[in-house]
Protein backbone atom coordinates (compact mmCIF):
# COMPACT_ATOMS: atom_id res chain seq x y z
CA UNK A 1 0.00 0.00 0.00
CA UNK A 2 2.91 2.09 0.63
CA UNK A 3 4.89 1.25 -2.55
CA UNK A 4 2.72 3.67 -5.31
CA UNK A 5 1.30 7.30 -4.98
CA UNK A 6 -2.69 7.40 -4.39
CA UNK A 7 -4.42 10.41 -6.26
CA UNK A 8 -7.08 11.81 -3.68
CA UNK A 9 -9.24 13.08 -6.34
CA UNK A 10 -8.91 9.96 -8.60
CA UNK A 11 -10.18 8.21 -5.80
CA UNK A 12 -13.30 10.32 -4.80
CA UNK A 13 -13.87 10.24 -8.84
CA UNK A 14 -13.80 6.14 -8.56
CA UNK A 15 -17.16 5.96 -6.56
CA UNK A 16 -20.43 7.53 -5.34
CA UNK A 17 -21.34 6.14 -2.15
CA UNK A 18 -21.99 8.72 0.63
CA UNK A 19 -20.36 8.42 4.74
CA UNK A 20 -18.39 5.38 3.39
CA UNK A 21 -14.90 6.06 3.36
CA UNK A 22 -12.41 4.49 1.40
CA UNK A 23 -8.14 4.20 2.43
CA UNK A 24 -5.82 5.78 0.45
CA UNK A 25 -2.46 5.42 2.58
CA UNK A 26 -1.86 4.07 5.79
CA UNK A 27 1.21 5.00 7.79
CA UNK A 28 2.45 3.39 11.40
CA UNK A 29 -1.14 2.51 12.58
CA UNK A 30 -3.10 5.35 11.16
CA UNK A 31 -5.54 5.18 7.97
CA UNK A 32 -5.98 8.16 5.54
CA UNK A 33 -9.72 7.75 4.50
CA UNK A 34 -11.35 10.04 1.61
CA UNK A 35 -15.53 10.20 2.24
CA UNK A 36 -17.67 11.87 -0.10
CA UNK A 37 -20.52 13.34 2.37
CA UNK A 38 -23.82 14.62 1.55
CA UNK A 39 -26.64 15.21 4.30
CA UNK A 40 -26.62 14.94 8.11
CA UNK A 41 -24.55 12.13 9.89
CA UNK A 42 -25.43 10.50 13.26
CA UNK A 43 -24.29 11.90 16.79
CA UNK A 44 -21.76 10.11 17.29
CA UNK A 45 -17.93 9.70 19.35
CA UNK A 46 -14.88 7.90 19.56
CA UNK A 47 -13.91 7.62 23.05
CA UNK A 48 -10.02 6.55 22.51
CA UNK A 49 -9.13 8.59 19.83
CA UNK A 50 -8.93 12.33 18.17
CA UNK A 51 -10.47 12.42 14.49
CA UNK A 52 -8.61 15.19 12.04
CA UNK A 53 -11.19 16.39 9.10
CA UNK A 54 -9.69 18.39 6.03
CA UNK A 55 -12.28 19.62 3.54
CA UNK A 56 -11.18 18.49 0.36
CA UNK A 57 -14.14 20.60 -1.61
CA UNK A 58 -17.49 21.55 -0.52
CA UNK A 59 -18.36 23.05 3.38
CA UNK A 60 -18.76 21.23 6.15
CA UNK A 61 -20.89 21.93 9.17
CA UNK A 62 -19.38 19.89 12.49
CA UNK A 63 -21.81 20.19 15.58
CA UNK A 64 -20.55 19.16 18.76
CA UNK A 65 -21.72 18.65 22.45
CA UNK A 66 -19.37 19.99 24.42
CA UNK A 67 -19.95 20.51 28.22
CA UNK A 68 -22.81 20.26 28.17
CA UNK A 69 -23.08 22.71 25.32
CA UNK A 70 -24.04 22.11 21.68
CA UNK A 71 -21.96 24.39 19.16
CA UNK A 72 -20.86 23.69 15.46
CA UNK A 73 -17.67 24.49 13.47
CA UNK A 74 -18.34 25.43 9.68
CA UNK A 75 -15.38 23.87 7.71
CA UNK A 76 -14.24 25.27 4.38
CA UNK A 77 -12.34 23.92 0.84
CA UNK A 78 -8.81 23.53 3.04
CA UNK A 79 -9.79 23.99 6.36
CA UNK A 80 -7.98 21.57 9.09
CA UNK A 81 -9.98 20.16 12.04
CA UNK A 82 -9.73 17.92 15.00
CA UNK A 83 -12.68 16.77 17.22
CA UNK A 84 -10.62 15.56 20.26
CA UNK A 85 -11.73 12.09 21.82
CA UNK A 86 -15.05 11.53 23.48
CA UNK A 87 -16.58 14.72 22.02
CA UNK A 88 -19.86 13.72 20.68
CA UNK A 89 -19.90 15.35 17.29
CA UNK A 90 -22.46 14.94 13.92
CA UNK A 91 -21.13 16.25 10.64
CA UNK A 92 -23.44 17.35 8.23
CA UNK A 93 -23.32 18.73 4.59
CA UNK A 94 -25.94 20.42 2.89
CA UNK A 95 -24.42 20.05 -0.55
CA UNK A 96 -22.30 17.28 -1.59
CA UNK A 97 -18.47 17.93 0.40
CA UNK A 98 -15.51 15.34 0.06
CA UNK A 99 -13.35 14.83 3.17
CA UNK A 100 -10.32 13.68 4.34
CA UNK A 101 -9.71 11.73 7.61
CA UNK A 102 -6.93 10.37 9.77
CA UNK A 103 -7.41 8.73 11.83
CA UNK A 104 -5.93 4.71 13.90
CA UNK A 105 -6.85 1.66 11.67
CA UNK A 106 -9.87 -0.39 12.66
CA UNK A 107 -11.59 3.23 14.16
CA UNK A 108 -15.19 2.87 13.07
CA UNK A 109 -17.11 5.42 11.00
CA UNK A 110 -19.79 5.28 13.73
CA UNK A 111 -17.79 5.80 16.66
CA UNK A 112 -17.99 3.80 20.26
CA UNK A 113 -21.16 5.34 21.09
CA UNK A 114 -23.85 6.52 18.24
CA UNK A 115 -27.12 7.14 17.68
CA UNK A 116 -29.51 4.54 15.87
CA UNK A 117 -27.64 3.74 12.02
CA UNK A 118 -29.99 4.59 9.58
CA UNK A 119 -29.53 2.43 6.34
CA UNK A 120 -27.78 5.29 4.47
CA UNK A 121 -24.79 5.06 6.64
CA UNK A 122 -21.80 2.68 6.17
CA UNK A 123 -20.62 1.40 10.07
CA UNK A 124 -17.32 -0.08 8.73
CA UNK A 125 -13.48 0.81 9.67
CA UNK A 126 -12.86 2.04 5.59
CA UNK A 127 -12.71 0.31 2.17
CA UNK A 128 -9.04 -0.22 0.98
CA UNK A 129 -8.87 0.98 -2.65
CA UNK A 130 -5.37 -0.22 -3.42
CA UNK B 1 -4.96 23.82 18.91
CA UNK B 2 -8.08 22.18 18.29
CA UNK B 3 -11.04 24.76 18.68
CA UNK B 4 -11.42 26.43 15.51
CA UNK B 5 -10.27 25.69 11.65
CA UNK B 6 -6.88 26.34 10.43
CA UNK B 7 -6.73 26.86 6.68
CA UNK B 8 -4.48 25.12 4.77
CA UNK B 9 -3.81 27.96 1.98
CA UNK B 10 -4.20 30.79 4.19
CA UNK B 11 -1.23 29.16 6.32
CA UNK B 12 0.86 28.37 3.39
CA UNK B 13 0.53 31.99 2.23
CA UNK B 14 1.54 33.61 5.52
CA UNK B 15 5.19 32.44 5.00
CA UNK B 16 7.53 32.31 2.80
CA UNK B 17 10.79 29.75 4.22
CA UNK B 18 11.16 27.25 2.71
CA UNK B 19 11.86 23.35 4.00
CA UNK B 20 10.29 24.96 7.33
CA UNK B 21 7.04 23.35 8.02
CA UNK B 22 4.03 25.15 9.39
CA UNK B 23 1.80 22.77 12.37
CA UNK B 24 -1.52 23.41 11.14
CA UNK B 25 -3.13 20.65 13.60
CA UNK B 26 -2.34 18.62 16.28
CA UNK B 27 -4.25 14.68 16.79
CA UNK B 28 -3.46 12.30 19.07
CA UNK B 29 0.70 12.64 19.65
CA UNK B 30 0.86 13.40 15.97
CA UNK B 31 1.46 16.96 13.82
CA UNK B 32 -0.34 17.91 10.65
CA UNK B 33 2.80 19.60 9.00
CA UNK B 34 3.02 22.08 5.86
CA UNK B 35 5.49 23.14 4.21
CA UNK B 36 7.30 24.79 0.89
CA UNK B 37 9.37 22.64 -0.54
CA UNK B 38 11.88 24.13 -3.25
CA UNK B 39 15.22 22.51 -4.32
CA UNK B 40 16.88 20.04 -3.19
CA UNK B 41 16.56 18.30 0.44
CA UNK B 42 19.01 16.08 2.13
CA UNK B 43 18.70 12.16 2.16
CA UNK B 44 17.65 11.64 5.72
CA UNK B 45 15.67 8.88 7.82
CA UNK B 46 13.34 8.56 10.23
CA UNK B 47 13.97 5.28 12.29
CA UNK B 48 10.39 4.66 14.39
CA UNK B 49 8.22 6.57 11.86
CA UNK B 50 6.44 6.22 8.54
CA UNK B 51 6.15 9.13 6.98
CA UNK B 52 3.24 10.39 4.76
CA UNK B 53 3.12 12.84 1.95
CA UNK B 54 0.09 14.66 0.64
CA UNK B 55 0.90 16.83 -2.43
CA UNK B 56 -1.15 20.28 -2.19
CA UNK B 57 0.13 22.45 -4.90
CA UNK B 58 3.25 21.53 -7.57
CA UNK B 59 5.37 18.13 -7.76
CA UNK B 60 7.39 16.50 -5.66
CA UNK B 61 9.90 13.92 -6.68
CA UNK B 62 10.90 11.14 -3.38
CA UNK B 63 14.40 9.75 -4.18
CA UNK B 64 13.91 6.33 -2.09
CA UNK B 65 17.07 3.85 -1.16
CA UNK B 66 15.31 0.42 -0.78
CA UNK B 67 17.37 -2.66 -0.36
CA UNK B 68 20.73 -1.25 -2.02
CA UNK B 69 18.74 -0.21 -5.47
CA UNK B 70 17.86 3.81 -5.50
CA UNK B 71 14.22 4.85 -7.41
CA UNK B 72 12.21 7.69 -7.39
CA UNK B 73 8.62 8.28 -7.13
CA UNK B 74 6.83 11.16 -8.71
CA UNK B 75 3.66 12.82 -6.72
CA UNK B 76 1.70 15.28 -8.53
CA UNK B 77 -0.99 17.90 -6.94
CA UNK B 78 -3.53 15.38 -4.47
CA UNK B 79 -1.32 12.44 -4.20
CA UNK B 80 -0.64 10.95 -1.10
CA UNK B 81 2.42 8.56 -0.37
CA UNK B 82 3.90 7.03 2.49
CA UNK B 83 7.85 6.49 3.26
CA UNK B 84 8.09 3.53 5.58
CA UNK B 85 10.15 4.40 8.94
CA UNK B 86 13.84 3.04 7.84
CA UNK B 87 14.05 4.12 4.15
CA UNK B 88 16.52 6.79 3.26
CA UNK B 89 14.93 9.33 0.94
CA UNK B 90 15.40 12.72 -0.45
CA UNK B 91 12.53 14.94 -1.24
CA UNK B 92 13.25 17.44 -4.41
CA UNK B 93 10.95 19.83 -6.36
CA UNK B 94 12.09 21.11 -8.94
CA UNK B 95 9.54 24.03 -8.79
CA UNK B 96 8.41 25.16 -5.72
CA UNK B 97 6.07 22.74 -4.32
CA UNK B 98 3.45 23.11 -0.77
CA UNK B 99 3.86 19.88 0.81
CA UNK B 100 1.28 18.49 3.96
CA UNK B 101 2.95 15.65 5.93
CA UNK B 102 1.62 14.07 9.29
CA UNK B 103 4.11 12.75 11.69
CA UNK B 104 4.32 12.19 15.25
CA UNK B 105 4.53 15.67 17.31
CA UNK B 106 8.87 15.95 17.47
CA UNK B 107 9.58 14.19 14.82
CA UNK B 108 12.78 15.97 12.89
CA UNK B 109 12.72 17.25 9.70
CA UNK B 110 15.98 16.10 9.27
CA UNK B 111 14.88 12.72 10.42
CA UNK B 112 17.31 10.38 12.93
CA UNK B 113 20.47 9.93 10.78
CA UNK B 114 21.16 12.36 7.40
CA UNK B 115 23.27 14.14 5.63
CA UNK B 116 25.42 17.41 6.72
CA UNK B 117 22.67 19.63 7.22
CA UNK B 118 23.35 22.96 5.08
CA UNK B 119 21.85 26.65 5.97
CA UNK B 120 18.93 26.70 3.91
CA UNK B 121 17.67 23.51 5.15
CA UNK B 122 15.51 24.40 8.58
CA UNK B 123 16.49 20.99 11.04
CA UNK B 124 12.80 21.30 13.27
CA UNK B 125 10.29 19.23 15.00
CA UNK B 126 8.09 22.04 13.24
CA UNK B 127 6.69 25.27 14.08
CA UNK B 128 3.35 26.41 15.33
CA UNK B 129 1.04 28.51 13.65
CA UNK B 130 -1.79 28.97 15.91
Amino acid sequence: MTSRPVNIKATLDSFSDLWSPRIVAQFNDYDVRVAKFHGEYIWHAHHDTDELFIVISGRLVIHLREADAERSVTLEQGDTYVVPRGTEHKPVADDEAHILMVEPTGTLTVGDTHEEVPDYVDATTGHRVV
